[in-house]
Formats: structure tokens, sequence, C-alpha cells
């Protein structure tokens, strides 16, 4: 019997797409469907056989489904919660795969929602149905992260259902989430954001490897980091951190100090390698 | 007949090495030559035919030679330079390959060498011959900073040299070269260090591709780095220009400013999208 009757994918993109894709390889469910607000891309999931139901009312879309994916910008997550909440049985389980999770897990809390918030560390800058890709998770990290009144019942569903994906999963509370993730994947995006800003256009073309892999994330959407930074305010203090080591940078420059330039450097180096 | 008699590379390793390689296979010299400190490399060096002389005495391996580079971390070409001085002919070109060029071009011209300045934009963050590969500079940019005193005859047969290696010639003025290079190479290296040294070292094992892509010139060399921030002042101004970019960031952040946020990410965005 499979884990769940029938799963609802809302937002059909990088992530839920490969949700999708893996999910029924799997034979995860009996029935897997998907909301599409855009009648273009519900035909073509269609098509492709990525879900077995589309559908463009939200009611529609999640009945009799014992577990609603919600794969979306975090402000349409948040957006989505309230919606579902009018709309959705009890029993229904509901689970984001947004990148921060302290103000969902609360929205989730104060409306009383069947909820429990999720993130894979996986994805890339890329952004779309085309862009999903059989096997994503496979090795990934997924932070699950239940509240104090997050169903025990539905964390264990879920578990299981990122396992059977092949993910890792790891436990952590939404606030911890946060400032981890803040350091390890927000940060990363502002700063490749503004690095690249920081350079005059003209000079552009004079870059080479280095600066290509520093700015590959800078090609990320907009809408969704934009979201994601103003939803994550532990990235102001990881923001911080990293001001406070470039000010030792310059001050360690300006005062010729190369011995502790070098040893800065070296720790970088083996902090590096130890993720290599 | 060849475009030089005899070069002679001085440190044989990543760059000197896959200029070796590509030198003797295009047959660009009759006799080549590589200087080695180290007896071990020296050997492995000649049994393995990247060079067809070895030597571990500056004045021996330079002799007779009518090219010189100089393929070294910039205080060792600094260094060098005073030490030809004294031996090399003045017939004889001397060129480098360093990464910042202003302060080498003042040295250059104050001992009066017959010196081309050169900077070839590969490479990696790896280090020694081991690493070394043929057609390394093969579409690459490679900058020439000539001054006013710098040989006109010696500029075109570097700049041929080069030209022979499938590279991209511009001409930059050395000052132009550090202002340039500053940012788009010396920055995203500064940036790289501190980003990781920022995050907590029990943070880092929850980076993904993000993290691993914008700190992947942190692995590199923490002396040659080291030299290069200290040998180009305009790094400092640049960094001057991130600072405020990253302040803004945290303005937008603090003050909600969700659409400037936008707007600030879509700039990168297309910044980004113009050097892929």
């Amino acid at each position: 019997m499979p884990l769940f009757n029938r799963i609802t994918i809302i937002g059909v993109g990088l992530i839920g797409g490969s949700l999708a894709k893996d999910i029924k390889k799997k034979k995860l469910c009996n029935k897997l469907a998907g909301f599409f607000r855009n009648k273009h891309k519900l035909n073509k999931a269609i098509r492709e056989k990525i879900v077995d139901i589309g559908c463009s009312d939200l009611k529609e879309s999640i009945k009799n489904s014992d577990l609603v994916i919600l794969a979306l910008p975090i402000n349409h997550i948040i957006r989505t919660m309230f919606e579902i909440k009018k709309i959705a049985d009890s029993k229904t389980i509901i689970m984001d795969v947004g990148s921060t999770k302290n103000k969902i897990a609360q929205v989730a809390d104060k409306l009383g929602l069947n909820f429990v918030g999720t993130h894979p560390l996986a994805g890339s800058e890329k952004k779309g149905i085309d862009f999903s890709a059989e096997r994503l998770f496979d090795n990934s990290k997924v932070i699950i992260t239940p509240t104090k009144k997050t169903n025990k019942k539905a964390i264990r569903k879920v578990k299981t259902l990122w396992e059977k994906l092949n993910a890792n999963v790891i436990t952590l509370s939404p606030q911890q989430h946060d400032k981890i993730i803040s350091f390890t994947s927000h940060l990363p995006h502002l700063v490749s954001f503004s690095l690249i800003n920081s350079i005059p256009q003209k000079f552009l073309p004079f870059g080479a490897s280095g600066l290509k892999d520093t700015t590959r994330i800078a090609l990320s959407d907009a809408e969704i980091w934009s979201d994601i930074f103003l939803n994550n305010k532990e990235l102001l203090k990881s923001l911080d951190a990293l001001r406070k080591e470039l000010g030792e940078m310059a001050r360690l420059i300006k005062t010729n100090k190369r011995n502790n330039l070098i040893q800065n450097i070296n720790k970088a180096r083996n902090k590096r390698k130890s993720i290599e």
C-alpha cells in the first residue's frame, strides 16, 4: 500500500515538479494531483504525465488528498495557507518546502493547520518545471521543522516520504533552521548579488572563472529571494558577521599585516576544505 | 624559425608548467629551460620532458635566453627581478605573469629592465605543476601592461607569443589593469575568504551547492593571495564599493523595501547574465 492515497502538489515548478516525478516513479501515492493557476502549464503537466490529475481550482485540487505539498515561493506559501485553512479537512497533512521556516511555522500554528514544515537543501538558481529532475533529492539534506503543536503522526509520515526519496532527514526547530540557513544559503545569495552589483558593468568582461563561480547564484529569481530575505531576519545577523570579517580584511591590508592575512586565508581554506 | 631561440621559465607551476607544455608543443623556441629551486621538481620536469634543460642556478638558467618568463607569486617576481638585473643581458626580454601589475611595473622601470608585464586571466584555485595543462590559455584573455619605458619590439614579441598560444591579448596600463582586476578577481577572492570565515564551523555541513560555488576560490593559496591583496591597493576601493552595496541590502531588508530589493536583485541577475 502506498504511503499516501492522494497527494496534491501546489506549485509544480523546479522543486514541486521534481517531487512529482519521484513520487510517481516510486509509487508513494495512488493518485497525484497538481494545482496550476496557468492552464497552459496544467495541460503540459497532464500531457507529460507529471501528475495524474490537474486542477486550476484550489478546493478541487486538495479534495480527498491526505497530503498537500506547498512548493511555492515563501509569500505564496503563506497566502495559500490562509486559503487552505478555510477548505481543508483537518486530517489532511499540509507540508511546505520553503527556504525560511520560522514565519511559516508561526502562521501554521496560529491557523491551527495540520502542518509540517520542511526544507530540502536541493535545487539551483533555475526556476520552473522545465528544470525539474528525477532524483533531485537523492542524498540531499532535508530539514524538518516541527513545533510543539505539530502532530507527531504527521511528522512521521512526512519524514518517511522524504526518506523514501533518499533524502537525509534532519530535525531542527524553525528558529534553528533559520539561523543556520541564513549563514549557509541566504548570506551567500545576498553576497553574490551585492558582489556583482558592486562591479562596474564595463569591467565585467574581464571576469574569469572565479567571478563566475562566486556569482552563479546571482542568476536566482528576484521575487523568490527578496521574499526569503524579508522573511528571515536572522540574515541581518549573518550579514553583520560578514561585514565584520570584511572590515578586518580591510584593516589587515591597510596596515600591511601579511602574517595575519595568511592566517585568515588559511582558516578560510581549511573551512572550505571541510565541505569539499 | 621559432619565435625565440631560448626561453627560460622561472617557476614551473600551474601557469609556468602550462606555458611550458604549449610552448614546446607549438615549437615557439629552440630550447626551453626551467629554473627550479627544488631538485626533485627539476628531475621530474626533465623526466617528463616538460622542459629541455633544468637548472637550479638562476644565472645558468637565463644564460643565452632571449625570453625569461617569471611565473612566480608576486613577491617572488619582485625579488627575482632584482636578482636578474645583476645577471641578465639587456637584450633579454623579461616577462611576468603576475596578478597585480602596477607595483611590478614600477620596479621594472626603476631597475631599467627590458621588461613586459602580462597577466593571463586563466588558472584556478589549484597550485603546482601537477595541475598544469595544455591549452590552458586557449581563448583566455591575457592583459599586457606596458609603460612608457617598455621597449616596443619586446611588446610585439611578447604579444605574438600569447597570440600563438591562442590567447586574446588586451593592452592596458598597469594602473588600469589593477583597478579592473581588483573588482573582477581580487574582490571575489577576498569575499570568498571572508564569507566562509563568517560562517560558524558547525553550520558548514548545511551548505549546499550555492555555498560551495561562492567559496570554491577560498581554496586558493594563502601566501599567493595575501601578497596579491597587499600589492594592489585598488582593492580597498573595490572593497568599499562592496561594503556600500551590502549596507544598502541591510537597509532594504530592515525597512522592508520589497520593490527595491527586487530591483537590486534583478540588476544583479542581468549583470551576471551578461557574462554567462
